[in-house]
C-alpha cells in the first residue's frame, strides 16, 4: 500500500479564540473558525465538495451543515475523544486522497462550559477523572527513574511555565498570563502529584482546516502545506488485561508515532522534526510523550527539559502555541488547534512565538485512559 | 474527480440476529457480527489494518478495540444518526481507495433494550419522536394527492405487510410473524395516521463488512461484491429557514441518491436497480423513498405498491429482508444490516428470499428530523 505523503494539502485554517465563550454557542464558534479559513484560502462555503465534522458532545454533521449553509453537502461526524479533531482531518484527507472529493473541509469544535467535561451515558463509566488517572503516571514515573517528590514537580513545573510562556505570545490562548515554576508549586492541588498549573482546563473553541490536492492547492497559493503521515493506535484494553501495565509509557503513543513516522519516511524524528504540538493534557503526559514519540531516552526527559531543548528557541519546539496548558482542552476543536499551529509555524507566519524557519512539524492527540488509550499522530511539511 | 466505482470490493460480511438482546452486550454483538464477517473473508482479526465503528450511543472505537482483540490498530468512531452504520461503510472505503490500508474493517452496532432511544443530550433537541414527525408526511401525502384516510392507511399498510412477510424468510429478523393489512389498520395507533406496525421498534444488533481492494478481493474469493457509488446529503435546517417544507418529498434522500447515481453511472434507477434496502422507519419513508429515489413517479406510488413492484417477485424488490419494520432500528447496526443483505443477494445467498439474478443493489437511511435530515445511499455491484 502507499503512504498518505504529499498527497494532500491544507491551503486554509482558522481558528478561534479558546476560553469561556459564554457569548457563543457550537455554530458561531464554527462559523467564526470556518470564515476565517475560506478567507485564508481564498474560497467560499459553497465551494466545499464534503465535510468532517469532529467533535464529542453532538450528533450527526448537521450542526456544521447549518453553521456554514451548505447545501446538501455530505458531512460526517466524527468522535474519537480527545482525537477527535485530528479524526475529522484525517478522514477528510483519506476522501481527497481517493480522488473523490477535491475541497473539503475538516472542523472540530467543543463547548464545554456550559456542560462541564462529559456526560450522563451509559457506555462511559464515571470512573476517575484525566488528572488522577495522570496522577498515577507521574507517581510511578519519579518512582522508577529515582526522581523524588520535589524534584520531580520541578520538572513538570517547567513544562507548564514554557507552555503558559508560549501562550503569552499567543492571543487565541485562553490563559494570557505568564507563571513562575513557584506559582505551580504552590498552586492547589488536584491529584497529587499533579497541581492546579499542571492540568488544563475545560474551555470553548472550534477550528477548521480546507483540504485539496497538492495540484488545486498550487492554483490556490505558494505556501500550502503537505499532509506527510497519520498514525492513529487505539488500545484494546490491555492494560487491564495483563499482569504488569508500565504506566510511564503508553503505547498507542509509540504506535501511532510509529505508523506516522513511517508514512512520511523520518527516521530520526529528534533531528528531523523542526516543531511539535503534543497532547499536555497534564504535564506529566507532555514529558511522557518526549520520550514515547524518540525525542528524549526513556526515563532522560528531565536532561532536554533542564536544557530547554523543547523552549520556543531550542532544538525541538513543543507547544509554541501554549499547548492545552494555555488553550484548556474543548474535546473536539484542540487537534485542529494543534494542526493549525503547525500550519502558522510551516508557513513562518506565528508571529512573535515563530520557530526558526521549521520545515517538518507534528501534532499528537491522546484520549481515554490507561490501557485503552485512543492516540494520533499527524505530520506535515513544507512544499518543497 | 473520480468516482469510487469498482475501486474497492466488499470480501465479508457479518449480521447478528436482531431483536431484544437482552444476554448479550455491545461488545458480544460485534464479536458476532465481526467473526461471522472474517470467517466468509477467510480472514482473522489480525489481518485487519484499520476499522471503522458506526454507533450512536457509545464513545470512542475502543469498545470495538476490545470485541475483537486488535492490538494498537487504527479504528475511528463515525456518527450520523441513523445513518452511523452506513458512514463506517464509506470511510473505510475511502481509506482503501486511497491506497493506505488494504484491509479493514466497518461495524455498525447498537443497543436499545436497555437505554432505549436517544439519551440525555444538550445538543439534541428531545422534539418529537420519529413516529410524529413522520406522521405530518403521511397526512400532508395523503392531501396532496388525493387519497381518503382510508384508502392511504392500507396503501401503506400494503407496505408493512410486504416487509413483515419478507421477515418471515429472515431468521436474523426481529418479528417473525406474518401479518395482514387488517391488522396493520387495527392495531394501536402511534401517531395519527401510522399505527404500531407502521412504524420500526428499537433493537438491539450489529454488522460487519470487510472491504478491500479489488485485486485482494480476487485472491480471497470468486463472488465478492464491488462499491459502485455512494451519496451522503445533511440538510442545513432549510426547512425551518424556508416559507414553504415540502413534507411529502425530502431534499436529502433526492441528493444522496443524485450523488449515489452519478458515481455508479446509473441513469435509469427504475431500470438498473435489481435490489434496494430502504429506511422504512415508518411505511409512509418507504414510500417517499419510492419517489424521492426516482423509482415511482410523484405521488405514484400507490400504482406501483398495488400492483407489487416492490414486492420480493417485483420488478424492483424493496426491503427483501424484512426491512427496519422486521428488524427494528438499532441505530448504528441498521446502515450495514441493509449493506449485509444487498452482499448476500448479489451473491445468490439469500435463502428463500433471493431476488431473481440481481446484478446491482442500493441501500438507503434517512436519519434526523424534516430540514435537517441526514440522508445516506449506497450502490453495489456484482463483478463483471
Amino acid at each position: 500500500m502507499e503512504s498518505i505523503k504529499d498527497k494532500v494539502a491544507i491551503v486554509g485554517m482558522g481558528c478561534t479564540r479558546f476560553g469561556e465563550r459564554w457569548d457563543v454557542g457550537n455554530e458561531d464558534l464554527m462559523v467564526e473558525a470556518c470564515y476565517e479559513a475560506f478567507e485564508d484560502a481564498g474560497l467560499e462555503s459553497k465551494d466545499i465538495q464534503a465535510a468532517w465534522l469532529g467533535v464529542q458532545m453532538g450528533s450527526t454533521g448537521q450542526p456544521l451543515a447549518g453553521a456554514i449553509k451548505t447545501e446538501y453537502v455530505p458531512i460526517t461526524r466524527v468522535e474519537n475523544a480527545c482525537a477527535s479533531g485530528t479524526e475529522a482531518v484525517r478522514n477528510a484527507c483519506y476522501a481527497v486522497a481517493a480522488g473523490i472529493q477535491e475541497i473539503v473541509l475538516a472542523v472540530g469544535v467543543e463547548k464545554m462550559s456550559d456542560s462541564g467535561m462529559g456526560r450522563p451515558d451509559s457506555e462511559v463509566t464515571p470512573g476517575a477523572p484525566p488528572p488522577s488517572q495522570f496522577a498515577l503516571t507521574a507517581n510511578r514515573y519519579f518512582y522508577d527513574y529515582g526522581l523524588s517528590y520535589d524534584e520531580g514537580r520541578k520538572i513538570l513545573a517547567k513544562i507548564a511555565t514554557k507552555n503558559r510562556h508560549n501562550g503569552t505570545l499567543n492571543p487565541k490562548a485562553y490563559f494570557q498570563g505568564e507563571i513562575t515554576v513557584d506559582d505551580v508549586l504552590n498552586a492547589p492541588m488536584a491529584a497529587y502529584p499533579l497541581g492546579l498549573y499542571d492540568c488544563c482546563s475545560v474551555s470553548d473553541g472550534a477550528a477548521a482546516a480546507i483540504i485539496t490536492t497538492p495540484e488545486r492547492a498550487r492554483r490556490l497559493r505558494d505556501d500550502y502545506v503537505l499532509c506527510k503521515g497519520f498514525g492513529l493506535a487505539v488500545g484494546a484494553g490491555q492494560g487491564q488485561l495483563r499482569d504488569y501495565y508500565d504506566f510511564t509509557h503508553f503505547d498507542e503513543t509509540v504506535n501511532a508515532a510509529r505508523m506516522a513516522y513511517e508514512a512520511a519516511g523520518i527516521k530520526n524524528p529528534r533531528e528531523e522534526l523542526d516543531v511539535a504540538e503534543v497532547h499536555d493534557c497534564c504535564t506529566i503526559a507532555e514529558l511522557v510523550v518526549y520520550e514515547d514519540m524518540g525525542w528524549s531516552q526513556k526515563g532522560k526527559a528531565k536532561t532536554d527539559i533542564e536544557s530547554g531543548f523543547f523552549n520556543l528557541e531550542g532544538g525541538l519546539p513543543v507547544n509554541p502555541d501554549g499547548g492545552l496548558v494555555s488553550f484548556g482542552h474543548p474535546i473536539g476543536a484542540s487537534g485542529i488547534r494543534m494542526i493549525y499551529e503547525i500550519y502558522k509555524q510551516l508557513q513562518g507566519k506565528a508571529g512573535s512565538r515563530q520557530v526558526k524557519n521549521p520545515r517538518i512539524g507534528l501534532t499528537h492527540n491522546l484520549g481515554g485512559s490507561p490501557g485503552s488509550f485512543t492516540s494520533a499522530v499527524t505530520i506535515w511539511g513544507c512544499r518543497d
